[in-house]
């Protein structure tokens, strides 16, 4: 499998890319994606909205467990938010496998700012299908 | 206080009204919003994006645990992906509260296609700030 | 298959019998077991241990996953501690099916007084083996 | 506050004494906890039952949260089961803090066996009250 053609896969993702999520890395379990926050991403107390954050993490859970050109679906996801950042603010989500076995994988995704502060932590499990992620990959 | 002051304000948040996410009903610890899924809602897989899913249910969320006029905010969401729709569904989420404390809440979250298929289901607790969610409110 | 074979086999359960839950009520996709509250069963702060609720609640999501004969195990279960109860007091906990698939499955199951206060929520994804529950199943 | 009193008192914790959890280690934001898997700590598929291993990361879980003899309690906690151990194995659970507010701290609990192989993973948001964990502590 080449890795670079699942990064371009995953960075067609639409959504991401509507939302300007970039990803910065990926490799085998593992990824690194980033956003900044504009105004259209408020909520209506005036913070980055939870589907944004939320959002960032899950490109970055999908990517690393995406990574291996197996085709893996999140199954569940807990999220806990932590701070809340002003708009301009540049956030950036690292996903790390916990765990991989043949049918299941954990990742744990950490959204911070670029300083490092945490602003939420997630943790999701991931589904493998018996299936390549793209239908051209081996 | 006014629940119609609070229904506007929950209507103008920004990302929500970005991604087409309407307000159709709010009450005292319930909501139901909607959403059409938009071709640039898609992920990797061709299948509706978990941040779209999941926006949908933190905004039934958002509005059910801020529907007392008190500011409530999300500490932790967990959301299980039950089933894929195609792009052009009308996704609907109905929040609805499990328990009330003074200090938590906790709510849970269908998401489901209009004809009732779930979709994802999501369980959130809310902390409830010592403030009113808008400063003109009591 | 025969139930009462599962019935029998659930109600077998070591730790369950142990702590002394009582299976009282199973069927295809669902459960209902109980508890008294022992001194033993408390924590530091004098209320039931967080433990004692979640091996209750467990117990019925393992009565309710493997109901169909087919070997069932948790992935991921999330709980939501609600409110405390006296020593003695009586607890049950109901799992019900919030969605099948082959491969998965989501449960819910909350636990309450027998005057049905809530106590705690809980919500699992229970991974589907390819083997039946008993070697002489099927 | 004296640290060591507060050691004791979650040493008294009578659900984790009769599981035979034995405290290791305790500092502010983080602890780590033992127990050896019994015969009766198994569940019907004869590995040990989930609420064995729930109640190991969740004793961490409350040592490490109440650690500041602040009274704090759990308001939700996510599971992940990863793999069984065989009966005799000692687990042990480690708790450490993702982070610390006023009112609420996130925690993360590994169960592990000794050689460090991951058995669950858990995170637990706990609500911080306003009241010393024992009477006499000021």
């Amino acid at each position: 499998m080449d890795i670079d053609l699942v990064r371009q896969h995953v960075r067609n993702d639409p959504f991401a890319r509507f939302l300007g999520i970039e990803l910065l890395e990926m490799d085998e379990g593992s990824s690194k994606v980033a956003l900044t926050v504009g105004e259209h991403m408020l909520n209506f107390h005036g913070v980055p909205h939870g589907g944004v954050i939320f959002s960032l993490a899950d490109a970055a859970f999908a990517a690393a467990c995406n990574s291996y050109g197996q085709a893996a679906v999140a199954l569940n996801v807990n999220i806990s938010f932590i701070s809340a950042v002003p708009v301009g603010t540049r956030l950036v989500a690292e996903a790390t496998e916990e765990s991989l076995g043949r049918r299941t994988g954990l990742y744990r995704m950490a959204a911070t700012t670029e300083a490092g502060d945490l602003v939420a932590l997630c943790h999701g499990t991931a589904y493998r299908r018996n299936r390549p992620l793209m239908p051209d990959l081996d």
